[in-house]
């Protein structure tokens, strides 16, 4: 493996490991405050596309960095648009 | 512009344009709560390699998406470092 690759997979790593924190810090607090619901909407569809894209050109690191990422990113999703329907449901919740 | 093309065209615009709307919100609110420092960390310092990956690779298209991201990821994280810095010198504010 050489330099490039190398920043490569360490670059991959990274912005697909940084979705575990935010998601362990958003299952353990319940609290999505300050997260944007766009924001997640928008990183999960286009994790799916991305996915859909390396499915096409049959890119494995693309498809497995997207799918783990893909999953975490609709995790947080998930607990905010719970927390919007609850908060609509229960102004004064959190 | 074929199909695999328009999808990966896609993908990045998503995914690149998904932190326009947590940045906007962070700015807006001051609100940085419920976010992981760990993961923008994480996120910032992966896209500072993909940058520089995309420049050994000569990709305009990695640099491009992740020089707007990396910035916008860059803003997020200086909020929040500065958040939990006021929070230590005054533990009762938000």
């Amino acid at each position: 493996m050489d330099y490039t690759q190398l920043t490569g997979l360490l670059a991959a790593v990274l912005t697909t490991g940084a979705n575990i924190p935010q998601t362990i810090k958003v299952i353990k607090t319940r609290s999505t405050k300050s997260l944007s619901a766009a924001t997640y909407a928008m990183l999960f569809l286009g994790m799916v596309m991305w996915v859909l894209y390396g499915v096409i050109r049959k890119d494995i690191p693309v498809i497995l960095a997207n799918s783990v990422a893909g999953s975490l990113c609709g995790i947080i999703l998930f607990m905010k648009l719970l927390a919007l329907y609850r908060k609509r449901r229960n102004p004064n919740s959190n």
